[in-house]
């Protein structure tokens, strides 16, 4: 290679001034002041200032006439001070400058489709497409270097301790119980398919009763699901289990290790994180992922909704619903009249009827509903939302999971408009004390809340077929700023009691036999009591990078419809290749003439 | 959980004696001396005697009688020393023993399937289809910690170095140019298809081309291929990428890798690692991955063969082939007659008509061939050789290829047979200069040798498509002990060159487009000089633990079938998740009734 670097474009100081140096790196840019052309030379590490000057070397100084952006080139040069007033605080190497000698173009550059540089107003779609290119602007370089600080963090830290690192196969078996599979067609098992993991869960809960005691992996896993902003088909879990422990062995361990992460983005974090139950967070927040860096708790009126003639909310309670409040504290001024048709507008996506909502003024009530709720009622209601003048509370009368979605909702969006997010505040909490089971009404069954393999308190073990609703998991949430950033549980090690679960789920015997026989085995063979979690990598990259989409986390990302703009896959492929797999492709996607 | 340990069963020495300490793990034996009752405890860290004895506590130890090999238990108990003469030297904690006050069973085990002990003889496919006990034997997890050891030295080398760790898709295009790629059906794109990255080659020179400067990920990898048994579906890959870097710099960074990798073993081995041409190691072994820990060198005599009238060798020089040799040197009294004839069955696998063979005696020559030879030639040809009394000589006579693969592999078995290897020792080479295209018969054009985008030495670029085959490529293959541990190369970083090498390997511009059209943007908008290799770590591990399958260097494997005799992957699906990705099964493969 040509000039090869003897140092970085982030590395020269004034101590290395009247050295002889070599640089490679790509032109930022490139100004021709009077006779002197000067060009920020950038790597990942830096950019220093070149200089070529007539006067010192009139052929290279010519040759640079031919640089444009993002050319690579290799310069020897000697390093000197930058004049007096020149020097670049912004820069580390901002006080030198390099005065050129020798160029060598090494890769020159077309017309580029996109500019380089983190100022520049780029769309999603054309950034995504031009990948290499957007890969190059520092945002994104910063990115994947804080992702890769975040994960030797983390390796380190269960390194430290005594967790085994152990690869899990990619290539598994389709037990679609949740989310769906990504299918691969086996070439040599012709008809028959395997799956891409959508998690380890049942490797490491195999390797813990293998007696590896300790495992995690940084592994990629898989949902064939309708993406969402912050979802990706193919994600990467931080993913963790141990033997002989309890849940707060778990949360300790992981408490450990967040401290550690958070510090990478300069937070200080203290242990113990507080824990609330599930309960308790969606009686308060509606959500079982709350966001704890403001009030707006929500306010059960129930009691007090039962006993007006107001049909819309004695009748709500009549049909096994619910009356619950927000109290938007001294927000009467900051909340105009048509917002609140917005926002009564905007509850509709949550499935409420209607909200209804009461200004608080001195002495009196301003609500749509005033006139129907006797003043006795109205007080205690104000009483117990702790309603006083310049508040506006907000009401919704509905079936309990259209109450909890709409306000749990309404409540972060409030937070928004009224600017009750305090910046740089980092709140992490537990959400623990799960149900076991909720009842899906499409496939009329019960369906596990976290999966089928989370143990039950003990409390619960017996009454668990009687009365599975009211069954309390030994599973653990992990919240941070109201986003869920890990899960996790006690895991059942116990065979009858996991042939119970699959039962209550309505999963046969001899199904559960062939999608989960090997973990029977195992559980069958010496099982020790084990638990762990999985950590979100990528979710956890864009909150602590405040970034706006999970993609800026990710080197080559996927779109919203699964598709990568930059290799533009997925795509057709051969006939011979559906051939040697056995399969051919339906419906309206197959070709007319084949 | 009951009775959580306090130590871990590898943990305790004489100095915590009297100490009150709780132990968990499975029990490994179960004996009963007169009234004691002897319990190995065993979990990953070692394996700790407990004594039950009924004058201590009857109850505890009525309690023990149930205890059978492979249960889970707790115990808590007081640590004593062993009786004099008892102390087990070959256990950690042998100076001590624990006698038990409580026990709690965790787990109890069915009777098991296969025992879980090193000495046990079981056969794979029991071991395989029973891994979740496989994998408690100590040999198994050792294999397993050791290959955690590699992981974690590896990405600590590579961090130290400055490289980062980004991760590139699992679900990405299929661009089949070399093995067969696993697809994957899109469900959101109907009738288009993923594919599983063969290796992030593409993906890894684009993240140089976006500046990331030095990149590593242990990764892995997928080739749809027909196994062997060396070789997996699925397998992972020390994946490094540098710019601004020629052939030794990346030499250089591996071996100090490869250096601090087989202390982990404890061997030293020292750098630099000698490099050979591929020209000479076809020339002198016949393969270019050989295994340098003993001679039989092979010889050409092609010169001297045209020379005879014996047609065998002079129609084989006419025809372009070649007549080469390897003396086995003094081996005569060590190879029967019965077993030159099995060399001469042997031979045939590797589509050689004949092998040729010369018992060199006290100034004669025994061969069914010394007949047809002139004696003056003859004499030459053993002169050549270096024939003397005692030894024995093989000649292939044949077209090259025919000849390097048989002489290749008769040398390895000749070797094995005479017991020359000599073990515990670690030979490290580099295998350069390969050529950049080989002929390929079936498809009618050049194939890259290496891969499209390996770069010619600068010296054959200008007659690349005048003589192809003469074209050197700046490629390295890493070799330990005969096996190929890593390859890579110098990449090309000029899109004209890239373009220039599809044409020659028959692709045509179009096709270039659709499958590599991101790698051709990356180089198109400056790409920096750039080189890397990927090391199989699946093959590292199994040669430094002295393995006999690469089965045995990963927890869950597949078989040579390609299937998971433990998960029992892969398996049949619904129709409704072939119908949700728009593919039916279609073949022999294809349900009748449907």
């Amino acid at each position: 290679m040509k000039l090869k670097r003897t140092h970085t474009c982030g590395q020269l100081r004034k101590e290395d001034v009247g050295s002889t140096i070599q640089l490679n790196g790509w032109v930022n840019t490139c100004r021709d002041h009077g006779d002197l052309t000067f060009v920020d030379l950038r790597d990942r590490y830096g950019i220093t200032q070149i200089i070529f000057n007539p006067d010192h070397n009139q052929e290279v100084h010519t040759s640079a006439k031919e640089l444009r952006s993002e050319f690579v080139i290799a310069i020897r040069g000697t390093v000197g001070p930058r004049l007096q007033g020149k020097e670049n605080p912004d820069l580390a190497t901002g006080e030198i400058e390099v005065l050129v000698d020798e160029l060598a173009i090494l890769s020159k550059a077309d017309v580029l489709p996109m500019e380089v540089a983190d100022h520049a107003e780029i769309s999603t779609e054309v950034r995504l497409k031009n990948r290499h290119l957007d890969l190059r602007r520092p945002k994104m370089q910063q990115n994947l270097m804080f992702r890769h600080k975040i994960v030797q963090t983390t390796r380190e830290y269960f390194n430290r301790h005594n967790f085994l690192d152990i690869e899990t196969p990619m290539l598994t078996k389709s037990t679609p119980e949740g989310a769906r599979d990504f299918l691969v067609p086996s070439r040599l098992s012709p008809g028959e398919f395997f799956a891409l993991p959508q998690s380890p869960q049942l490797f490491k809960q195999v390797l813990m009763c293998s007696g590896y005691d300790r495992y995690y992996q940084i592994v990629k896993c898989f949902r064939d699901e309708d993406l969402r902003a912050d979802r990706q088909p193919e994600f990467t879990q931080v993913d963790v289990e141990m033997a002989f422990v309890d849940q707060d062995d778990i949360i300790e361990c992981m408490e450990g290790l967040i401290i550690e992460i958070m510090a990478l983005a300069g937070i200080e974090v203290k242990p113990p994180f507080p824990r609330f139950s599930f309960q308790d967070c969606m009686d308060k927040y509606g959500k079982d992922a709350p966001d704890l860096r403001f009030g707006l708790e929500i306010k059960d009126v129930s009691d007090l909704a039962a006993q007006t003639d107001f049909k819309v909310f004695s009748g709500a309670i009549e049909s096994g619903g619910q009356v619950r409040a927000i109290n938007a504290k001294g927000a009467s001024e900051n909340i105009a009249r048509r917002q609140l048709d917005r926002y009564s507008e905007y509850v509709k996506e949550f499935g409420a009827k209607g909200l209804a909502w009461m200004r608080v003024e001195d002495g009196k009530v301003n609500s749509p509903i005033a006139k129907f709720l006797e003043e006795d009622l109205l007080n205690r209601m104000l009483e117990r939302v702790n309603g006083e003048a310049g508040d506006v509370i907000f009401l919704v009368a509905d079936q309990r999971k259209v109450v909890d979605q709409t306000l749990g909702n309404l409540r972060l969006t409030l937070a928004k408009d009224l600017d009750l997010i305090p910046e740089n505040e980092w709140n992490l909490s537990w959400v623990v004390d799960f149900p076991m089971v909720e009842w899906d009404e499409d496939e009329q069954r019960y369906v596990a809340l976290h999966h089928p393999f989370t143990a039950p308190k003990p409390e619960y073990a017996d009454s668990l077929e009687e009365n599975p609703k009211a069954a309390i998991a030994i599973a653990h949430d992990l919240i941070l700023n109201g986003n869920e950033i890990g899960g996790g549980s006690i895991r059942i090690h116990d065979q009858g009691m996991q042939k119970q679960i699959f039962r209550l789920l309505g999963i046969t015997e001899e199904e559960a036999e062939l999608k989960f026989g090997f973990l029977l085995a195992a559980l069958r063979h010496g099982a020790p009591p084990h638990g762990g979690i999985a950590l979100g990598l990528d979710r956890i990259v864009m909150l602590l990078r405040g970034l706006e989409s999970i993609r800026d986390s990710i080197a080559f990302p996927k779109t919203q419809k699964g598709t990568c703009l930059f290799t533009l896959a997925p795509s057709p492929v051969s006939d011979r290749q559906l051939r040697e797999v056995s399969i051919q492709v339906v419906g309206s996607a197959a070709k007319k003439d084949s």
